[in-house]
């Protein structure tokens, strides 16, 4: 069993992904595929002329800022557009899938974070009316529960709160919560970048290998998304997730190439 | 077991919906919700530059012309807004809902009409790159499985193609063949009218009764959308549904009330 992240960020090549997919599936692997979808919520919110805002938290991680009118888009681009595009590329390559949010049968649970408090030229401030969570808990029961019966789970990065709200998560942080709940073998952080670079963004800087123990070490070399990365990396493997690879999804065979330890193998 | 399926119209209380299938739902009755999506994807649409277009059928079929980008705006808007939206609102009340389209595990499966015969000023014409399907077979495997398991299912009115394309499907009659699927005691059709009005828009002109065998009588009283709704209710009771109700979305307790025969009741 693996757990494969696709970003959602310009660039990634959806068609190799899932070609890709469904060659690993065929020959057996179990997988569960998470999925971003911010490239696509940007453009939305840009057509309906509510252009993003992202803030940076006092620790220094950048997130979307989701008032309950930019959830509504990030449903719809990436619980809409996204997944199901997804689900359909897959279906044409005759697999299975089934396209759900952490909201359906609550998947995904976490505390809503209804006020933020965020760093803006060099001030904190506080934002309210925020619809962002962080996960607490997965209820891996449904995807067991499709998993056994053949079909292939494709999760857009959505959680319900404790009173049943629906919230924007992290999708590399729900991926590594899923993989912790299904007790993967491994999981793969596949974007818009060859994997963790220590000059970004020189792709020649990639570093091939961190040694498990050390992974705290290497949450200062990340910049911008991948610090979410390299924390989700270190949350799953804390929670027993065998290896975890951070590699490019805008190549042919990104998970094949990923598993054959392109990228940067934390194991 | 009872198939509900809400319009997409406008003026339907989601909320007094959903608090209804709630307390249906606790008093033990298994049931499949289906919905629509018509007016929130005209709204964003018109939001998007890129208003709705209805053609007639030379049979007097009113539908929406889907191509590739109407797809698209369709599945943001019915699989992403209303279905989420709706799964949040069960989620909420306690109930664990998920939420799918027809094209997840090919629950809906039907012919792509690539190229649709219109008339328009009255002259026929064939349009291409249209992307809408008939339904011709349901999978009600998941449906069983997620209900088995007590999952209340909400069903968005997306069907896989043969070939594994997405397509928009009429919802009164994706939710005519579920209820036919599933071997359903009713399928209740709810909508911003009161039921079968023998003269339209005359609320006070309801049709309260109607026998099975008379059903086809009546499809040349029906106007507009409640053509498919009486449409789907033939095929529905043809194919073993012990009996199908047109009934009101706009109230308080809306099954409750179908279920007690408020409406128009064809047996």
């Amino acid at each position: 069993m693996i757990v494969v992240k696709v970003g959602g960020g310009a660039g990634m090549d959806y068609d190799a992904l899932c070609a890709d997919v469904a060659e690993q599936w065929r020959a057996g692997q179990r997988l569960v595929l998470v999925h971003g979808g911010s490239n696509e919520t940007n453009l939305l919110a840009e057509q309906l002329g509510r252009p993003p805002r992202f803030v940076t938290s006092p620790s220094g991680y950048t997130s979307r800022y989701t008032d309950r009118a930019t959830l509504e888009i990030f449903i719809m681009a990436v619980a809409g557009k996204v997944n199901k595009l997804i689900v359909e590329r897959l279906q044409r390559l005759g697999i299975n899938a089934v396209g759900l949010t952490g909201l359906d049968g609550r998947v995904l649970e976490g505390q809503r974070k209804a006020t933020i408090r965020v760093v803006e030229d060099g001030k904190q401030k506080v934002l309210r009316d925020d619809w962002t969570g962080m996960i607490e808990r997965v209820n891996v029961g449904l995807l067991q529960l499709l998993l056994e019966a053949g079909y292939l789970p494709v999760v857009a990065p959505i959680a319900a709160s404790v009173q049943g709200e629906a919230v924007n998560v992290d999708g590399d942080r729900a991926a590594a919560a899923l993989a912790e709940g299904l007790a993967a073998d491994a999981l793969l952080l596949l974007s818009n970048v060859p994997g963790l670079l220590r000059n970004f963004p020189d792709e020649a800087s990639l570093i091939a290998h961190i040694p498990r123990v050390d992974i705290e070490e290497y949450l200062p070399v990340a910049q911008g998304r991948m610090k979410k990365k390299v924390l989700g990396a270190a949350e799953a493997l804390s929670g027993g997730v065998g290896r975890v690879i951070l590699s490019d999804a805008r190549i042919a065979q990104p998970i094949t190439r990923a598993l054959a330890g392109q990228g940067t193998v934390i194991e």
